[in-house]
């Protein structure tokens, strides 16, 4: 299968620590390359994770705190810098544009490269992306300014052509695409070979569902139902329900109810208050409600 | 004698580098903490180093590319959410304000603190900052856009009252001071004691010049004038001489004639392109034509 990949660049919060960068992911499906969010110090990051800077056309920030989104100027001032000509697409709330809109006019106006900000509204679940492979919707979520998830899936995939089989009914070229979608094949002598026969099933289709900041929000659970993989924001302990609930933020055991209900097959955590000296206390937490809890960390990747 | 300190945050250049962050430093004077440029990354720095966030109270930025002046918007909402209530203020090219304003307007609406941007005349040597022990002066230079380097002063200092010899004439408090700045005294009977005899020499004053990014600037040598440190940046290596001159770079044995030139007490090169693996290069050329050379690194202390 071709690689789904989750590249962790920052899974810190809002104050800056040692041990954490601010938000941001690279997502890799296939050859492509998607980014969500860009707190400051994401280019470094990259750098860091040997990621290819060039490999990423989309951007999609989840809301505008810094911590999200202060490291996009200089991704796209090093973009500029490292003769980038391909478009940049950043989705984002209406307001980023307008904020970095002077920036933009004073860093930008040398770009070699086309730059769009798409406005999303995070209040509504919707698909903001597509290409031949892949879709990105919206999950709209609960935070003290407007927020969204985003969960990335693989559209369903071709049936395999089992080669050997199509080669001993000399299956002509022009006709592979039908049979991988579907249809059976009558051979010159009118005999008909059930799609069964000359296949095997597709690949599973994947999906991957970002949840960064909110308060628990179980409306989403029906889009993200069986979901691969999900992040979610476990900024607090349990011991600090209080005051996610007072800011917006979730803690690790209600991070893991979101899984449990939503059935997802596997969960990581992240956002981590800087109050914390390490994860542990997370992690066990999380554990409790849904085993299949992971702590992201700079620079790991998880794969689908 | 109370500590002069450059910490160095960051003396890398434009382009990301793993082993380099963008330009930043502090300046420790006394009690006094004074920040030079903001690049990206600069918060998580001060972290690393263990710095605290709430004495830095002026930030100096010599121009306005974004290796110099990305990490502010960062600090300045983190000085935010760490509850200070202290003024900020932040010299800087006239545009820096501009470029910043909906930032600002978005960001900070809920600072606690005031935030004054400075305008700084990059074309001119003035005094811009002055208090009871230091002043801070513009070192024009020569960039592609408006920049200036930065002179911090110590002022002339006061003498040292000889403690024994003030209490065996009784010296009354009052008087003190006046015999600091190198008054005699006249006892009671008449007799006048010398101020050499009440006296020893004032710590000197010292200074520490900031030259980042320039084509070589021998008209500020008059300034620097046996400045105790100069930093200088040190972009490229002598077989990139001609990249230096396009770009408005410095060689480092470029750095190294400055220091020579002006007299300096000690170089330390910085600023260095991300090409080189490392700075032994470097090194070697600005040593060649100034021994008292260093290499600035992240972490790294300099006292003066």
């Amino acid at each position: 299968m071709e690689p789904f990949e989750i590249h962790i660049l920052g899974c810190g919060s809002a104050l800056p620590a040692t041990r954490h960068n601010a938000s941001s992911q690279v997502i890799k499906i296939g050859n492509k390359q998607f980014m969500i969010d860009c707190g400051e110090g994401t280019q470094l990051q990259l750098r860091r994770g040997h990621i290819h800077f060039s490999f990423i056309n989309h951007i999609f920030i989840s809301h505008l705190h810094g911590d999200h989104c202060f490291g996009l100027i200089g991704l796209i001032s090093t973009f500029g810098l490292l003769g980038r000509t391909a478009p940049l697409h950043i989705y984002a709330d209406v307001m980023l544009e307008k904020i970095m809109k002077p920036q933009v006019e004073f860093y930008c106006k040398d770009l070699k490269y086309p730059l769009f900000f798409h406005n999303i509204d995070a209040t509504k679940h919707a698909v903001i992306y597509e290409d031949n492979t892949i879709t990105v919707e919206t999950l709209p979520l609960k935070h003290r300014i407007p927020c969204c998830g985003f969960l990335f899936k693989e559209k369903l995939k071709r049936r395999h052509l089992l080669g050997d089989v199509a080669n001993f009914y000399g299956i002509p070229a022009y006709m592979r695409q039908a049979i991988k979608d579907g249809a059976d094949f009558t051979t010159q002598s009118g005999e008909v070979i059930p799609n069964s026969r000359l296949t095997r099933n597709a690949d599973p289709s994947r999906s991957y569902a970002y949840c960064s900041d909110t308060l628990p929000c179980p409306a989403n659970n029906e889009y993200i139902k069986e979901v691969d993989l999900l992040y979610h924001e476990a900024t607090f302990a349990e011991s600090e329900k209080e005051r996610a609930k007072l800011t917006f933020h979730s803690t690790a055991r209600q991070a893991a109810d979101i899984a449990k209900e939503a059935y997802a097959k596997r969960l990581v955590i992240g956002h981590y208050s800087s109050r914390y000296e390490d994860e542990e206390l997370l992690l066990q937490e999380a554990k409790e409600v849904f085993p299949n809890t992971q702590c992201a960390n700079e620079g790991e990747v998880f794969h689908i």
